[in-house]
């Protein structure tokens, strides 16, 4: 009986290496050895102590790409993947029953919302099989997850970017509803605004402005290498006027507001929408209120705002298939790989507390 | 060559009867006797002097019902009506040339948003032919100007109630996209809430829910009259909690917040949404910034929330049909009317200084 | 080792009752008594020896309506229901993995698109544990299963409505886009048809009008009762001309086809849509080719056609909310009642072979 | 009082120089110099006398692009463009008061539809000022016209592709309703064909597949300039075997149907569609009847099919911006440039009668 080994979250900012058993695997379930996991923006909550609630030890890491190593014959008909192939499994595991799973928005079936929903990255570690996470040598595969294949051609670290990616394109294209010629402002040059810049490219937006400050200057670099036709800095004069000026006043078709812990961007996002546009709003705040918010705003110029919470089935595989492709410069995401002993650093590096520059982080376990 | 009289606004609070030229009417144009002009709610800020700018003398009025009694042979081909008709009128008089004319929006292009657009109730007494508003014995009917047939059947007072029903109808229906079986939480029973009440029951909800205060109980039960299946106190206990209640737990699928003056509401209105839910803000409140609201309850729900500002062509249609059929309890809603001479106590009824108890006020001119 | 009967079609047009061994139930499935089975006009095809491809013995029957009998853990936590409950199950058994699934299309993912999904009423009686069909004593409901609580108010005959109204809901509103005012012009008075009236009454249709011939006299009373304006007869006049009558020649909204066997009826449909208008299409003429039909026709109109096929996850829960609500006159659809040993009968019934005057056929196993 | 000279159709397949007065220009109104009109397939039947109706004498010509050379000032106000400017003038002069022009669908309120909507390219020239055409010196540009700049760094021969580009960007991604990564088929390479092609490209199809004829060896080799990933010959093998093989059995999101005079083609088009997709339809075939279409396929496979006829708004505002950015290889498509004298020979080469190749064909007045 082979034993294998885990990063624990234990308590808020300590993480231990741990040691499981490896499951027996059923009929309709799979095993999984973890290739990459990226790091994930919304990791940083829940190591540092500040998630809505009070979480229970658990494997962190969500962002999963691994080799089949074990699959039962009912698992292979349901996913089309044997042993030996590469796959990227969502956080997801849904219920498969109620309403949200039953009309596509099983990436809303967490357990913040239904009992019997999990989710890879945040399920307690004590739960059997206990393998519930990314950081770490293998990973289970549950009977309800969503698994996709993933080409052997992708190199490893940028194996992990199907999750910004497939948020860019779902936030920017089917959430913000861009069209052909569309301008499109975009709040915070991090992995998932910067995943926002390609999906707003491929949807043919005509103008894409990637809003940063001074601190970003190598992150709007990037932008503007991945497709953005401008970059602005929001301390140099307001960004409402910045991009007036850039759009000869007509403003934005579509914002996305992807920053992390800014009460008062909502404004902003809101200034500089035009006579019916479209503010996607993804970046969280812990709870922290608006600032400087007047909805009336959203009336005179008949705006609609999104609140959106990660990916769904297309967007996934969207963005599988673009990164198969290989036509995007995404080493230039891939700032920083960490080994499995190292997941600590590498979450404070998230957090601004470890290696300086980071935009995407990759924890490779074999490595 | 006659002359008439109408009500303008000198200065805020204060109305003057003025007497004006009837204009001549050119082939394209059309001139009406008002036979009713409904006030709504957006009249106090102009008449309080509390609206977004400063405005120049100017006659109010844009819930505009009245009888053709000159009209040009291209108007007449334009919009299918001749002497003696009764019409009623849209308040936009739009550039049709712009983006949001030739898409459909043309009730956004007004003196907000463009130089060319007029808008009745809202245009400068000095621009000849000067009868822009509908507190008088006639109005001026510009050639771009939405005119639309309405049957003598209609009580005169019941006529200007195109208004909040076809608010009424776009806001829950096409800004909501409530479906059969739908619950719908609607905030504040004024005359749009309860035009929201008609449009929410017509859309085919399962479940009606309107909020309101202790001073709200006349409106309240207009609400079930109209098709509400509850009404609820908001300051019993926690909206949310009230409506989770009602709902078997899940909340509401369409929030309309149709509320004046109220900072706060947003908060409620968010909190009452279940997940994927959308919430239409129609209410106003003189650029009043929001109090608590997070914008990452939006993100945790993936709720939509829509800013709107007014009807559309295919919901005025509507609401005018559904007037005609005299099918519903309309009369309810119709609390006063008053004559020309008394425009100025009709508008601070409607501010809450006049008559008690008031949902629709109409001017009826020649009373 | 208990033993149950059930009605297996072993050969085109030849029923037999035959034994089956009770399954055992696992900690994730369960088993209905099944206490009625409606029968839909697809399940002619299948009798009748013209279904698209040959078919092995199977049960028919997937409108069912049961008690659940034994119910594992797993099952009960997902559906919410146990022993005793009644439950309507969907005729979908999803795969739950594929891309129709997880965008909330699973009613697609059945034996013709996917070879993992099975459906109820279809599928081989040789797979265990065989009792795939609602025309038996029991039936076995598999973990992937969508099933839905029912109340026991709800009289035995009217529960399987929940197929044709869940339909009429869906392609009315959802797919026919229905909004508030609409006319809405239903060609096909049968079930389904009937279903569509009230999914019209429900989304707010102004004008509703079904189209039948002179055999239809009955079903066109029904129509009437459950909230069509006006009904057609397709032998007096071309069809599109009497609907352009009784809508001012302006035409349908929304035209709904559900017709059977009628090849030529598209032409029909088209002529009565108004530009922009939406033609959903549901009826089946075993892949007969559409005769006299101008695609130029859909061009300079610029109208939608929409083929349907069953019912979601949304349109299924408000009918049975709907049902269950006892604010429809029911009864007048349920025309007439069969025991289990009289499903060849019910069957001729429904290829009008049978009892005459046929709408809604039930077969109560326990009667 | 000066005369100018414009082609006048006679009587199909007669078109005689004409010389008419121009016309004094109002203050709401203006009049262009001809730079350049485009010849669409639309002007075939007309010219060949096979229009759905008899046609009066009339001045073809509707992709047209012209230099301001006078205009009134209310007219500068509305399209914001003054004597000098280059503008191109949509073919729709639409009512401005209709159903369809209050919801954004101006360009269906043309003669078909409506008795005050005109039309250029398709108005009597007995209806003064005469000059309703694009193959002339000069044009009329009526108040209620769509009136757009471009910016004069265009070729002249490259102006009139706003109209095939806007089309082929709304029928890809706005009828089409095309997301990123979608795979795209393409009936037919001719010019509106091509449009599709860039149309598809820019909404970030993952894979656009043209259909041709061994006859369009040249369209197709601009296809793939221009984006197509595969080309296909419809005499190969059967389309939907050959589109099968493309896409690992997943068949088309969306397919483009652009054929002129094809009967069959529609089944074709319906069985390249995988569940789901939509298939628009934008060829006309003078309303020849479909053959061997079968109404039940869109059924079990849940087409949408859309019948399209021209541009909108946002469609054309983006095709000009992006024949101004000059970044698609357009010159590809410009195969001829014919002056006023040659407009029977630029038709008759439209018609295949001609010159041979023929792809976008331009009448140059002043060449």
């Amino acid at each position: 009986m082979s034993t294998t080994s885990s990063a624990v979250l234990v308590e808020p900012r300590r993480i231990d290496l741990q040691t499981f058993t490896l499951p027996e695997i059923g009929p309709d379930a799979a095993l999984v050895r973890v290739e990459a996991t990226g790091i994930c923006g919304s990791d940083w909550a829940p190591y540092n102590g500040t998630w809505m609630t009070e979480l229970p030890p658990l494997i962190l890491g969500h962002e999963v790409v691994g080799e089949v190593v074990a699959i039962g014959p009912e698992a292979t008909k349901r996913w089309g993947a044997t042993e030996g192939d590469r796959v990227v499994v969502e956080e997801s595991v849904p219920c498969n029953a109620c309403r949200l799973c039953r009309t596509g928005r099983y990436h809303m079936c967490d357990p913040l919302h239904n009992k019997v929903g999990l989710r890879y990255g945040l399920t307690p570690v004590d739960l059997a099989p206990h393998l519930w996470g990314g950081f770490g040598e293998y990973m289970y595969v549950h009977p309800r997850s969503i698994v996709h294949r993933m080409s052997r051609s992708v190199p490893v670290e940028q194996a992990p970017l199907f999750i910004p990616l497939s948020n860019g394109i779902r936030w920017v294209e089917r959430d913000g509803g861009t069209r052909v010629g569309d301008t499109v402002v975009i709040f915070g040059p991090g992995q998932h605004g910067l995943g926002c810049v390609i999906g707003a490219r491929l949807a043919g937006a005509g103008t894409i402005i990637m809003v940063g400050t001074g601190r970003d200057a190598n992150r709007l670099a990037v932008a503007k290498e991945l497709g953005a036709h401008h970059v602005v800095n929001l301390e140099d004069a307001p960004v409402a006027e910045q991009v007036a000026a850039l759009t000869n006043g007509e403003l934005a078709d579509v914002v996305v507001e992807v920053t992390s812990g800014a009460p008062g961007v909502l404004r902003d996002a809101v200034d500089c929408a035009g006579v019916g546009a479209t503010v996607v709003v993804a970046g969280t705040r812990e709870m922290q209120l608006a600032t400087n918010f007047a909805p009336d705003a959203m009336l005179f110029k008949e705006l609609t705002l999104k609140g959106v919470y990660g990916h769904d089935y297309l967007s996934v595989r969207r963005a599988i298939r673009l990164i198969e492709s290989g036509t995007e410069p995404l080493d230039k995401l891939c700032t920083h790989t960490f080994s499995l002993n190292e997941v600590d650093h590498a979450l404070r590096t998230l957090g601004g507390e470890g290696e300086a520059g980071a935009i995407h982080i990759t924890v490779v376990p074999g490595s």
